[in-house]
């Protein structure tokens, strides 16, 4: 079958990353006069070979994109096709079965799970899929065919209107397949939260803090907890399970709000959760003038790093973000600061935290580090698989 | 009070790393003309001094050691007495109250928790006490008064035979205090442990693997399980509580191995958990010939790399472990693989890992990412406050 791969030859040594583990070739890698880049069509199926020739495995190409291919299969017998497909989800599933009770997780996690430019999320009968190469894109088809057969979805919400599409010179468009309910029920960890996956941030719920957000619960009981940018209330509530006596959600989206009552409400918390609405750098310098204190801010922001370019920004974010947090705290109280940013290190992340800390003249103590959730695996050649941090800090007086 | 203290003056612009929240300074750091570091006693209390003679803070000087001093409060008015030493242990003791419903876990953790030299383990009313540093031991009887007052333990043993001691020109010794049982029984997660203090490794039990230990139990269902470097069976039983159909636990000590039966006995596994006596190189070398297979392996090895000059000899070792380790488990399988050397990165760690599948063609997916337990906090500013990894693997055919 792959015979009929036309090949994309790389330089001379450039295929020491790919045989190292990692899946990308990148534009200037390429020996463009053995295999000319723009000879391509995106999303093309092609042989990446060495220089020598020899074959390094099966992937996809974009002369539009400066990750130019991916790998699909170091084995040369297999192509993205739907069998494959089907084989990969089958692995992917037999995980997330493996290490959770219920329908609940991201089903496909893109090069982690071997394959790249696919992200599914499963809500019970329902799935998210995102597509975000043109080689994706192109077998779009037999990803759809691949996931009716292996889960059987009642209905697939298409969310291809992610910003990385534009590098791959690709259409934003969001579909819906089947049957779609307008609001679908999450559960997690014995809580249930109502969310609309079409008009959602991203997917819809973010299950990669699942782990960090149950790991909350040891340190709410009996105290009063803010949790800033909280979206839906997934951390607040789980603070609230684990016997908080005050919740209060800061998030700007009244419709996130409304959500976060109407599930703390549905979870039997509706006593214990207040929301207020705004932006979060002004609601917290507002309660920090008003003397609010509280036992545990939970910070889960927003990547403010984005691109590269905007670490200068980003970093500058992070710390009045943290430096606010910290002065709403006790004075001995737990700062829960997260980071999505993949370009934002975890010791740099570290870093930020540390200065915020001895500019206000407070020591921490690292606690916990919590990183994404299992159904997030990392690809150990792939650093770009890693991005989420949850770090859990103890915040003394000096 | 502070008045009293000799200054211990440093060069120009060495004041950074401390001023940046660091609590060290290394003897090429101090301004020998202004104060020479070897008028002072080993242990003697100081007054840490910027080149302008700016207080810093108050800590302990040792001539002897590379890490010449060490600051202890950051307030002019506090010196490291009784009365401080009670505060720390209260301050200390509070946060592994709110954490743990047991008294059971590391009640001081040195820099972190503001004692630099100190380490204490708690198993309910005994506690095993470290000094590693002669200011520490300048101060012990303050210590064990101040631990009294705080914890009032039945019995206390001393455990200074640290081979850190030796960098602080200090003598090896254990002693007793009060009454100390031959073997005492640590609770951790419902199981109940038998261990020796004063014969047992470091000071009886490793609690800073704890929660990895505890987040083992979610993969070990109708498993079968094997715990290398097991000593009395931390990893094993806990394998065994979350439903693992078979534990084998491998340790190069028979009296260590006799603790996990008699554990595994005590807790309702008896018939589940059986041992293997040896080298555990030469163990994983002889299953892989006699081709057995196991579903989980958890390798949770002593530090191979001790001293920064060991870095090349530890990190083949971890090579070689990990290797042996992947070369026994099934074809989908969860490796564990810890690492407590500090001289190792996480991210050096990963990359071990990554080459040891590559080299066996498979490929790995990083699902977990553990590390040391909340009663060992990091200290964001001491990078030396972090050692201890635990990598939840899965490992896939390539």
């Amino acid at each position: 079958m792959s015979e009929t791969l036309p090949p994309l030859r790389l330089k001379k040594n450039e295929e020491r990353r790919i045989r190292a583990g990692h899946v990308w070739v990148y534009s200037n890698e390429v020996d463009n006069t053995a295999t000319p880049l723009k000879a391509f069509t995106p999303g093309q199926a092609v042989q990446v070979q060495a220089h020598n020739g020899k074959s390094l495995g099966n992937g996809y190409v974009n002369p539009a994109s400066l990750i130019c291919a991916r790998l699909v299969s170091r084995d040369p017998n297999y192509v993205l096709d739907r069998s494959l497909i089907v084989h990969r989800l089958k692995v992917a599933l037999s995980l997330r079965e493996f290490l959770f009770d219920r329908p609940f997780y991201r089903l496909v996690y893109g090069e982690s799970d071997q394959l790249p430019g696919l992200v599914i999320d499963r809500y019970d009968d329902i799935c998210v899929v995102q597509l975000t190469t043109a080689g994706m894109e192109a077998v779009r088809e037999q990803v759809l065919e691949a996931l009716d057969k292996v889960i059987h979805p009642k209905g697939v919400v298409l969310r291809c209107d992610s910003s990385i599409r534009k590098f791959e010179g690709l259409d934003s468009y969001t579909e819906t397949l089947g049957d779609v309910p307008e609001h679908i029920k999450v559960e997690e960890a014995g809580l249930g939260f109502d969310v609309s996956l079409q008009q959602g941030q991203k997917t819809g719920w973010f299950y990669d803090q699942r782990m960090n957000r149950i790991r909350l619960r040891a340190y709410a009981k009996e105290k009063r907890v803010l949790d800033v940018f909280s979206y839906v209330g997934g951390w607040g509530l789980q603070a609230a399970a684990g016997g908080a006596s005050e919740v209060f959600c800061v998030d700007a989206s009244e419709q996130a709000l409304d959500r976060v009552h109407a599930n703390a409400q549905a979870n039997g918390f509706g006593d214990k959760v207040a929301s207020i609405q705004g932006d979060a750098f002004e609601v917290l310098s507002q309660l920090r003038v008003d003397q609010e204190r509280f036992d545990v801010v939970v910070l889960d922001p927003p990547a403010f790093i984005k691109r590269r370019k905007d670490n200068k920004a980003g970093e500058q974010a992070y710390h009045r973000i943290n430096q606010l947090g910290m002065q709403v705290l006790k004075k001995d109280g737990i700062l829960v600061s997260a980071s999505c940013s993949h370009h934002l290190g975890e010791e740099q992340f570290q870093k930020i935290l540390l200065q915020s800390s001895r500019h206000l003249d407070r020591s921490l103590q690292i606690l916990e580090r919590g990183h994404q959730a299992p159904d997030h695996p990392l690809h150990p050649a792939i650093p770009e698989t890693a991005y989420l941090k949850a770090l859990f800090c103890r915040v003394l007086p000096s």
